[in-house]
């Protein structure tokens, strides 16, 4: 089996780019669409109610273009309304980024005590000490919310200097009371926040494992397109099995390069500008849509 | 590391049995204690804040009883309560059966069609739902109750012929339609049912995999046990890691024989007769308890 379709992710806004850096890298035969909504961002301070409606809208915008998979690349979208979107989309896989993050987490810690540094709504959910209990119950989950940072990321503020006092405060109350009994693993539980990791690592000034749920989600969507027969006509395992089921003649489908689209409910300038430091000069044109509500 | 104290399990009543006889084969070497509340079975028809607050009531129970570890080897619980329990006790690693089974069931299906049955209080909990489609979320996920099951099961009516007319009506909806559209595996979604198993199967008459969570809840419980440092002394992991330390002289804490306790709220002599079909004359006496707020 194989299936020439994209694979669709979807954030509040620039953050979820982080994640599909890393599915591009680990699937480079699969086209993409990325959709980011940065006209409404941020999500992490929102009601559930109005999360679940963007997130209805993003899902439903990118099954009408034809997604063969789904990642839901915003912990807070994740954390609020994986469950109704899958219950919305029964035919899609779709995949969320906390349990993959919580896991990458879970294995990092020596100590047995992981901080998670999330949005407000997303430390509501308690989604996160969830998925991490769920790996390890004996792990401790400290959470923070640290929604302050979204929006400062979103207006491309990412060097240490400009949002350094912001940092500190977010992640001095880990670095509070008895060595012995702090964390020594901070999973960065908002995909916005690994493009000021480096700013976070310097502003815990400590040996703390920083993790986020980039590569994990990128390397389980891998799995899940695997295992439900959803590779790419031409990718490497798609070819090799095409193959071997004709007795080595050439496959009839040749490989197709894949499409990678981005699109933005806000201004494509912007996210061009995280966009080439991501991906180079070959980045696609951000173009901008308009989604569900705001279209008529 | 290592740690004499006992294992923890709770259930509505005797279902968590076959869940405790795995824990047993698994993990030869621990002393469990469980408690089966009979008295107030079946859980799976009760409100959530019902749930909750018996559950608090068994855990409270097995913590004052010392225990290391705790398994709520009753799916209604698991899929209620399980995270109010972690937070009610943060110290101990608290492990539920809906992740285990579902595990087992995604790993199960080949068509992707998986089958829960379950109590009420589950299926409406979604908790299978979410659980599945984490494992895989290309699976489809059809729930059913089957609540009026348990009652039957509680008063030793286990035979084929005695429930059969209850199980046929509960499997029936799995079987029609069209064959290619139907489960290829039933996850048995309530730690009774296994009671019942050979009945079940008979009833489905088809080939359809029929996959509990007792299994996999304990070989999780083995993981959870290793990884935290948490095995008794003189288990054979414990007994090398210590010689290992100690240059392989032989280690000062001598195996202790594991005690188990088996506790009811209801008839003792009901629970007695199951407990020596699954574990044979050597089974604990089941002792009678009285919890919480009924102590009074």
């Amino acid at each position: 089996m194989s299936d020439p379709r994209p694979i669709g992710l979807f954030d509040s806004g620039i953050g979820g780019l982080t994640v599909l850096r890393e599915v591009q890298a680990r699937l480079p035969a699969e086209s993409t669409i990325y959709i980011g909504d940065s006209a409404r961002h941020p999500y992490g301070t929102r009601s559930d109610a109005e999360v679940r409606r963007f997130s209805e809208e993003l899902s439903d915008e990118l099954v009408e273009r034809g997604v063969k998979a789904m990642i839901v690349a915003c912990n807070t979208a994740t954390a609020v309304a994986l469950e109704h979107l899958r219950e919305r989309h029964p035919a899609i896989p779709i995949i969320g980024v906390i349990r993959p993050g919580a896991a990458a987490a879970a294995l990092a810690t020596r100590t047995g005590r992981v901080g998670v540094l999330a949005t407000v709504a997303t430390v509501r959910s308690r989604a996160y000490f969830a998925a991490i209990k769920d790996e390890n119950p004996g792990t401790r989950v400290i959470e923070r919310a640290a929604s302050e940072l979204v929006p400062l990321i979103e207006s491309g503020l990412t060097s240490a200097r400009e949002i350094s006092d912001a940092i500190h405060a977010a992640v001095g109350p880990f670095l509070v009371g008895d060595p012995g009994a702090r964390i020594d693993t901070l999973l960065l539980g908002c995909t916005h926040f690994p493009l000021i990791r480096g700013a976070i690592v310097e502003a815990l000034g400590a040996p703390i494992a920083v993790v986020d749920s980039a590569v994990a989600t990128a390397s389980f969507l891998q799995e899940v397109i695997a295992v439900n027969g959803l590779e790419t006509p031409g990718s490497s395992r798609g070819t090799a099995a095409d193959a071997g089921h004709r007795g080595h003649t050439a496959p009839t489908s040749e490989p197709v390069a894949p499409v990678h689209q981005i699109f933005t409910t806000g201004d494509p300038v912007a996210v061009d500008a995280l966009a080439v430091r991501l991906f180079g000069e070959s980045a696609p044109r951000t173009r901008q849509i308009t989604l569900g509500s705001n279209r008529r």
